[in-house]
């Protein structure tokens, strides 16, 4: 087992935290975090992954420790790349800065940028990996999934009473969670690249889908599935300067059913460059993803309320009996205010 | 603030679980639990309610304790009864023992009951209350409510996917949870005296509830509530040596709608001694028993399972707008093998 100092070990935690920060922000690139430390265990910079065709972490974190980088260790949440794409490969900017050892978290899944770890070692670089491995599986998992999948990440989110209810018996869903399980959800959207509605929800409710997070100006792209183009010209979601895209079924491309085709769908905003999308609804939608085994992660926010009757968040499934319903693992239950959000994952099927 | 040695506290967390293991024998009896520590303080005898007739928890710990009782403490979870029902007042049986000091957890509700600390004073003896009263008050719940309403502690279970499912489209629901949240399930059965379900779950469904815990032998009264009688003659629910009411509308009374008048039917129950019973299903009868304001306190079983569509919970209960929504408050949260069981009190409307 490699042996990490204290100083690697608290390094490891920044650079992931600044990992994490940057989520939503660098697709289709991962969101990276860099601590260099200087020769004698002192951080001398820190850096996390630029908006698109900037910088990555450790070029960087690189530039702010400057000389103090030399003989020294770069901490970085990621396998370094090693493949020149819109910038150079971190690999040689880390030789090239005299940096003596690299730890990293996790290896590179993609196998253009791969081969990191053996460019360095070959440059007398002493390389250790797996230093927070766990947490940075957890905060890459967008990326890492997309990567895997060739699509986005797919997270359906929902809001429902104790006893499953999205809306009233009128209608009305306006609030059923929180105002901190609320600013949870527009934390959790500001990590998306895209945010994704059903023509029913914005034809009943006509959301906004945008992020409102203080301090945070950027904004995921929002997707109407509208097969038939009946968005209205006037809805919300296509006011604003944040980019919308109506997804129909003449664009995209419709099964058999005249939906809009849901693995085109993703295809296409992973060719946009989308790595991370939610679902917000409605149960029509949730359902279809749902049936084509297209949900990566659940995350239910369950008000302590009971209606009795109104809306469900899901819809048809493709689910008619109870042995096959689809299972989740991976069940984390956290309290948000007065609410639940409970964060689960399919279990894939063979 | 008064102050208890560690035998006293060890004294009352052992009569706690001894109250506790009692819960659905003694009604209409609180289930109580008490300890004799003998003058050394060391255990001197236990014991707890026995089922309706025989002894109190008092009266059997002071039978085990024998002359060790006597300038000893006697360590109670409720306050000693100082009234002649079918057996004596505790009081009396406490200070014929020569007990020194007696601790309680909380006082007794039941004004019939109540005035057992003031008569041991007056004999000399010293009381001191409040120790673990906070699980004492937890504990006792069902019989302390029941007493103060006059009808019996209603918990309305259920078991549900994410989702809120209680059964597929195809109306199969073995099994939504794991055999560990049924198991949990038949233990919070054992605790009640009454297990009611809706004739439609009867119909539907044809359960038998009745409580399998290994090494129980009693089992709650069955009710179905059943206003036109058409619980078929070859019902599980009839069936076995456990006590069945079919609880029609002719034989109950009715409200407007011609369904079983709830607060008559409650009150049956009371009189029959029932302090605590549990709702089964369907959402009919669990809409019925919420839109009444007759539920106190929530038990769900959520299993990590989607199914899309499928049968509900819960019935309408009276609410057409989220601004109505029942509240629901001390929520808590706890796994039960692969599953979450949620346990909340709806806030009570003033």
């Amino acid at each position: 087992m490699t042996e990490f100092s204290t100083a690697e070990r608290d390094a490891m935690d920044r650079a992931l935290d600044l990992a994490a920060q940057g989520l939503g922000s660098t697709s289709p690139n991962p969101s990276v975090g860099a601590v260099i430390l200087a020769a004698d265990g002192t951080v001398a910079g820190e850096g996390r992954t630029a908006p698109v065709g900037g910088p990555h972490a450790e070029v960087v974190a690189l530039a702010a420790a400057g000389e103090r980088a030399r003989g020294g260790t770069a901490v970085v949440t990621l396998e370094p790349c090693d493949h020149t794409g819109r910038t150079g490969p971190c690999t040689r900017a880390l030789i090239a800065a005299g940096v003596a050892r690299v730890v990293y978290a996790v290896a590179d899944p993609n196998p253009l940028a791969a081969g990191g770890a053996e460019t360095l070692r070959a440059e007398g670089v002493e390389v250790a990996a797996g230093l927070g491995e766990d947490r940075a599986v957890q905060v890459s998992r967008y990326w890492r999934t997309a990567v895997r999948r060739g699509r986005p990440y797919v997270i359906w989110k929902y809001a429902a009473t104790l006893d499953g209810r999205s809306a009233a018996a009128d209608g009305t869903s306006k609030w059923i969670t929180s105002e901190r399980a609320r600013a949870d959800v527009h934390a959790l959207r500001g990590e998306m690249d895209a945010i994704i509605a059903g023509i029913g929800t914005v034809l009943a409710d006509d959301p906004a889908l945008t992020v409102r997070v203080p301090g945070l100006d950027r904004s995921p792209l929002r997707v109407v599935v509208d097969a038939a183009g009946r968005t209205p010209v006037g809805a919300r979601v296509r006011q604003g300067d944040v980019p919308t895209w109506i997804a129909t079924a003449a664009e995209v491309g419709a099964g058999a059913d005249g939906r809009v085709d849901l693995d085109k769908l993703l295809a296409a905003l992973y060719g946009r460059g989308v790595r991370a999308a939610l679902i917000e609804g409605g149960p029509t939608l949730a359902g279809a993803f749902l049936a084509a085994g297209l949900v990566d992660e659940v995350v239910g926010y369950l008000a302590p309320k009971v209606l009795g009757e109104g809306l469900m968040a899901s819809g048809p499934a493709g689910v008619s009996t109870i042995s096959a319903a689809i299972d989740l693992e991976h069940v984390d239950v956290t309290r948000i205010g007065p609410d639940l959000r409970i964060t689960a994952v399919p279990r894939r099927r063979s």
